[in-house]
């Protein structure tokens, strides 16, 4: 399924260390709106799962990947648990929620455009595929918790998706080594989404006349 | 694809009893909601359906059931006629759309299960799988008629699906019948939910420190 | 995949100018929320995929059609440009978004009970698969832009597409020609939504006693 050439371990890390973070992201959500235990459970695995599961439904791979794997479901409930405990036990970390959704949104982007890539689809497909990957998670999570979706509170959110998947495909398309493209295409989307929480920025926003 | 010593014809009626209850609850939201007669019966039938198809979805059975079945929608269709002609005629059955909404989480939730433990998935995809099918149909109907999900509602909605699942597992595993673990699984999920509604039971919610 | 007597440019043109009126709808709402420029490209892709995405993943049909055919998202991408530049320089055409979206809906009602009808599956099927392709995107467009969706504002909309539909089913059951029977079940559609939404048509609305 992966491009040979991409290190097929380093896609799987991806996916554990994205569905360990939105499993937070989850988890910290349910806290503040007041779940129980095991609605929190359910809120950070759906959250956890939501992208990669997306992706290959549309990709057609099956199993989905927690189907074939239960390992993901572990790693999401002992993360979800910790992060459940932690807002329990101890202050909150400030930006927490918002830090572990932007590293969610990054890891799940760029693994959805490489198995788009690997199955050798056009890059403007590529581009769509990873975006929708990233951000289905973060979207579940807020219509179940009933909040207005991240998407739509901070302006560049589907946008540091976009521009991290294109910069990945620039620099595989100049020849860097795959590991170094993922890595930038992370660092793109996770600082240009953190500098949008941390200091507001955002895009033009678009207006109708009148 | 059911377990050999699965009645295939019990899973059959589970579905069957399950679409006919979640279409009672979508008609009846519909009613409430003052939608025209074709807009409930689409929301009664997208409530009764949507549990299933997602188990169809994610597990790759194709065709989906209420396509290679048309009788599950003529099903649903008589049911949620029967169940609009009530409610324009007759005086409300108090909590009839709750308990017509618990009823088809439990046997969707029962059917999700037992449709994944067959796949020879493993307990933690089962509960997992089994949750998903069961809230599935009542989370479009609540977001399709833009009301609260019910499942954040009442504190025990998914968590009495998990319950419900790990009891219909331990008594299987245990060496009961299938049929007798199937209906067990049912009832927990059933007893749990409408006590939760009756009588306000609910878990200890999560909070966050400060 | 399609009846051998419909003529397949038929349905792939259905496809393209359904996508294109979609991704318009998709761009204007995004300019009326005030969404950056990537996040209306982003909201217009998804409202024009989204009932085509629903139908192909439904009936199992892969690769999903954007996927396949690249040039859907090229169309969306220009359509969807056109739409935000006439929109931040133009004044507005009264009513073009309700105009665009009714045109959407009847193009992918009538794709999606086209392709049910194909796969040989019987007349409730293909009606209620034709409903749901047509609705879906605008479905996830005013679900994703936080606003009541249309489905809802409205009272025809849902059943202006079952009315289509049927239309269709029987102009073709009575020998007339696909093409016309297509053309007749768009009308359809596109006449009674557009009366709806310019005379405030509706049907009865179903209530509740007491």
């Amino acid at each position: 399924m992966t491009d040979s050439r991409t290190p097929r371990v380093l896609l799987y890390l991806l996916d554990l260390i994205g569905v360990a973070v939105f499993a937070i992201s989850g988890a910290l959500t349910a806290a503040r709106t007041g779940m129980d235990l095991l609605g929190g459970l359910a809120l950070a695995s759906i959250t956890a799962i939501g992208g990669g599961t997306l992706r290959d439904l549309l990709l057609d791979r099956h199993p989905i990947f927690w189907i074939r794997d239960a390992r993901y479901l572990v790693v999401i409930l002992a993360t979800a648990l910790l992060a459940m405990l932690w807002s329990a036990c101890l202050p909150p970390l400030s930006h927490a929620l918002l830090a572990a959704d932007a590293l969610g949104l990054a890891l799940f982007a760029i693994s959805g455009a490489q198995v788009a890539e690997a199955g050798g689809h056009s890059p403007i497909v590529v581009v769509l595929m990873g975006t929708m990957t990233g951000a289905a998670g973060g979207m579940l999570r807020d219509m179940m918790s009933v909040q207005v979706p991240l998407i739509f509170r901070q302006d560049i959110y589907a946008s540091a998706a976009i521009a991290g998947i294109v910069a990945y495909l620039l620099l595989k398309a100049a020849g860097v080594r795959p590991s170094w493209a993922i890595a930038t295409g992370v660092l793109v989307i996770l600082g240009l989404r953190m500098g949008a929480v941390l200091w507001g920025w955002h895009l033009p926003r678009l207006h109708s006349v009148g």
